[in-house]
């Protein structure tokens, strides 16, 4: 059984409701092209002896012994289901009891066997019990994973779309009774977000609103269970799904999801569905450069750069020096900045002087030039860079190729005498939130040296925030938790992060604006605003993911926004703030965010709380959790 | 300054609007009976310089000196107030950045003079900026406690009680713009249940409904703020108070409040003021042996003892053994089952063997002897007891007092073989939540030497829970963090406590029960059960307080359930089990609380978690934080 799949093979496992022959039923499934299998825990036949309450005078085994399979075929190749007779929830406290027993049992027993995963179908509201159960099995530090079984749409809401009477429907759509996500969301909230707990979610005739399949694509799916009824026959008499079904299932198949397929084999043999699936999944492959760029970096969280404090390693200037976006754009705007500088009748005579602050290896040092040849003007180029590393580089380029056109200088912009000023100030300081690596700061300390009619590219930028529900990045943060800090320092500290398994609570919109040169007779760099976002649907918010985009020049942009997301552009991913504990929102519910751009004379930093629907302690006072250096 | 008022003397403060001669000022409210006073940080006239942006220009200082008073007297005597026209939420950018920089200013200055409080008074409900900075300055460590100065009803409502129009009345009760307990709460929780966050409640002329008025009582109110208008001239031509604001002072004195007297003095001299209230104080002393016996244990957490695992000393039985309602109660119980036990032609013939399990240093053994004496009826007692220092007691008494009608054994009940069975078997294991000292355990084990038709006393006793508001035992459980322990185990150990500063959300209701001899085929004394609270008007829950009461014999019963509470018993303060984080209600919810009563072979414990309004996760998974031992 693969647990993660990176590869653009569906990842397959064939359920079984009982398996009069272990090591037959597996071989088959193998032999079909399934990766996996799921099997009752119990015999099914158990049963009836157990409910009696004579379960401890049977002679002889409960189950089969581990013996019949290898050790790794239990442990890779079986996920184990538990008896759906339990019901440690009933009213009735005898079949409670006994309930808890043949849980207790049948987890140990997956435990001894060293089983991967557990499943269970969860039919019902109101499971608190069970929750509790298998929390406390997975904080007891149970080795499996445990997927809960639902369906997408819950069956009482499927047959209401055969009612005529409207406000039945109405009930049965609003009231938490009867949507599983609800189900779901009490049980892992109760779980505590619990990471080895994960959604085997049932694929329904009936597909949910957009907005409802939106809102489980932020959810912990481990795995999708296909009905064989869900398939038709095409003309060859193969299994196919749906348009509808397909395009579903392509979309979930971006999360890192694998397929259980169940029911009676309807198409003559098992594999049919196995390589229907595959064939599927090759089709969900993308060109994007952006996707191929972050593949494995799905929902990995990574400190934002602190360029200013650290110098950047070479790999790092590598890669974003190969966005097939931004340097472009970077040109584009020089050299529309250079056409409206210089009339065509002074291009012989005038000529401009470019300072790029902040050159790195030297892509826009390139870019500038470039520009300069298109638009045919004359250009004296300026290279400041405070990484005396990078500067080794610039200036085996200056020597090798750029002649007297430029020249390098090693030194921070901040503290730097230019000898002349500049008509153009290009530089590259954003990071993924605009702002947050410093650059109104940097730039502030540049504009001595631009020319009172200079031109600053970029000349504005703006930070983007929505927010976000995603179990997994919860958990993610979670994880980060380091003992000599501050107890909620991981939860007070934003992350860069490539978001892939998120529900976007509301549509993104923009904070904080940045205006270069600033005219400002009082530079004021610290910002606060509030935010309201209309929440349509219940769900649950663990942070607010962070964009910008960009005024390079005129209409030239660049955007990471995902609304406008400059095609193709790599160089950043989001960065996401988290909120120290999940705040459970309701349809209707106006969320309010207040947030804070702080400056002290060493740092930069943000502050954040939320005062609507519920409020919430401030975030990151005095920056206690987390700073950019200046 | 008196932070903390244990005598029944009202605490006073004057208010000054301006301070032209300070030391004049602090001498005449001393004089006065005073003792405090609050001033304005800086003098008003500095205002109109700081608005126009000169306050830099400014010459000279921007208030008095520090050397006008004795260091002592700025850090005892004077409560600072910010100026008023700090706003800080400002919507124009202009004021909101002067009115930091007068923040910081004034705070600053308050730190420097070492002040025991600031005050500002809170006009409206959007301060989401003030919260931020006065929580972080108090994470910074700022010495000086926080007054928010706020009216009881906010004087838009007390308005609209001249209003024609009921919707807008609706409107302004409802809606949480206007009412000043929901600015209270939005601020605080944004700044995060700060300890040094407290109020100071204007009284104002209308007083709120009792239930809002309860829900202050859950608030940590440092001062009361009493206007001059307030008080009527009785015939004598001295101030005093209306009867409903009597009532309400008396209640809120309860709490350790101190009072501020402000406004024009109306009534010829300042000291008639104080002197009122020191007469209102004293007529706020009770004569409960209860009050007396708790004063000083107000909100105080204790871990509840574990009589089983821990022997108890001689103290401990002391305190209990002078309970004025406990052992007339027992003795009531014993004398009420011997009389149904042995008829009046059999008292001479037939002798009653009890067993008193758990017999301590004796109280149950001289409340047998006596119901024995009282009921005209013979008796034989066994006292067993596992603690040998109490044994010694017993021993001691045995043979001065007791001789041979008792029998003492030095054993654990439930190791114990008895030389024959008992008629009444007589036990007081009860903890603060009934079964919490594992009394069901003991007596299941006890219940072996019982004869078949033998009586326990206690025959029953039955948990109970209430869900409770208290900002005060929030912050108590915060500061017992551990730093071995995990990091929820504070927040998942029940605590002993004599609630006082707190709000009850709903009814309490009964939870568990146990019924002794117990005559289940199996006994099982594990139990779960999930309760239902309505809640009234929006608030916050802390925890949930718990309580119990218990049926010694027929209609004899001892409670300590606040509906119920058996006048003057003192033997238990109420238990308190905290929730992780602060849960915000909403009048009309329906709170769904689950808790668990679990049992292994070494211990037991209680889980709990909620399901409605929201999931929160399971506490004391496993029993992680807290067990009792058996």
């Amino acid at each position: 059984m693969k647990m993660a799949n990176s590869s653009r093979r569906a990842s397959c496992g064939l359920d079984f409701c009982s398996v009069p022959d272990i090591r037959g039923s597996l071989q088959g499934a193998s032999e079909a092209g399934y990766d996996f299998t799921c099997f009752p825990i119990v015999h099914p036949r158990f049963k009836r002896e157990f409910i009696s309450g004579k379960s401890k005078e049977r002679p002889g085994a409960f189950t089969r012994s581990d013996l019949i399979l290898a050790g790794s075929d239990w442990n890779n190749l079986i996920v184990g289901k538990l008896s759906p007779y339990i019901d440690v929830d009933s009213e009735d406290p005898v079949v409670r009891k006994e309930s808890e027993e043949a849980l207790n049992q049948e987890l140990a027993y997956a435990s001894h066997l060293g089983l991967p995963a557990v499943m269970f179908t969860l039919r019902r509201d109101n499971q608190t019990n069970l929750a509790r159960i298998l929390h406390n099995k997975m904080q007891a530090g149970s080795t499996y994973q445990i997927w809960l079984h639902l369906p997408m749409e819950s069956p009482a809401i499927a047959a209401s779309y055969y009612h005529s009477d409207e406000e039945d429907f109405r009930r049965l759509h609003g009231g938490s009774e009867m949507n599983t996500w609800e189900w779901w969301n009490k049980f892992r909230s109760v779980c505590n977000f619990e990471k080895r707990l994960g959604l085997a979610l049932e694929v329904t005739p009936d597909i949910p609103s957009d907005e409802e399949v939106a809102r489980w694509m932020g959810e912990p799916i481990k795995c999708l269970v296909l009905s064989t009824t869900l398939f038709a026959t095409n003309k060859k008499g193969y299994p196919v799904l749906l348009r509808p079904h397909q395009n579903l299932i392509k979309s979930l198949a971006t999360l890192d999801v694998q397929v259980v397929i169940r029911g009676a084999i309807m198409h003559g043999c098992s594999k049919y569905y196995q390589q229907y699936l595959d064939h599927l999944w090759q089709n969900t492959s993308h060109t994007d450069p952006l996707v191929a760029y972050a593949r494995g970096y799905e929902d990995y969280l990574q400190c934002p750069l602190q360029p200013l404090m650290d110098n950047l390693e070479s790999q790092t200037y590598e890669v974003f020096e190969k966005d097939p976006v931004k340097y472009n754009e970077y040109q584009r705007a020089i050299y529309g900045a250079l056409l409206d500088m210089i009339m065509y009748e002074e291009k012989d005579s005038k000529v401009a002087v470019v300072m790029v602050v902040g050159a790195g290896r030297g892509p826009l040092v390139r870019a500038a030039l470039n520009a300069a040849q298109k638009a045919d003007r004359k250009i004296k180029v300026y290279a400041v860079e405070k990484n005396p590393n990078a500067v080794v580089t610039l200036q085996a380029q200056q020597e090798e190729f750029w002649g007297d056109q430029v020249t390098v200088v090693s030194c921070d912009m901040r503290d730097w005498n230019s000898p002349e000023k500049a008509d153009i100030l290009v530089s590259e300081l954003l990071g993924s939130f605009g702002d947050n690596e410093l650059s109104p700061e940097c730039l502030d300390g540049a504009q001595k040296f631009l020319k009172d009619d200079g031109i600053s590219i970029p000349c504005s930028y703006t930070s983007y925030l929505c927010p976000v529900q995603s179990s997994k990045l919860y958990n993610e943060v979670r994880l980060c938790k380091e003992k000599d800090k501050h107890a909620l320092n991981h939860f007070e500290t934003p992350y860069v992060v490539h978001l892939q398994n998120r529900f976007q609570l509301a549509p993104t919109q923009p904070l904080f604006t940045f205006f270069h040169p600033n005219k400002d007779a009082v530079r004021d760099n610290t910002r606060y605003k509030c935010l309201s976002f209309k929440i349509s649907q219940n769900c649950v918010l663990h942070g607010f993911s962070g964009y910008f985009d960009t005024v390079l020049y005129k209409n030239i942009i660049l955007s990471i926004v995902p609304e406008t997301h400059s095609r193709g552009m790599f160089s950043w991913f989001p960065i996401f703030f988290p909120i120290r504990e999940p705040l459970q929102l309701r349809s209707g519910d106006e969320l309010e965010v207040h947030f804070w751009r702080l400056c002290s004379k060493k740092n930069v930093w943000y502050e954040w709380s939320i005062t609507k629907p519920i409020p919430v302690p401030v975030h990151n006072p005095n920056g206690r959790s987390y700073t950019i250096g200046l």
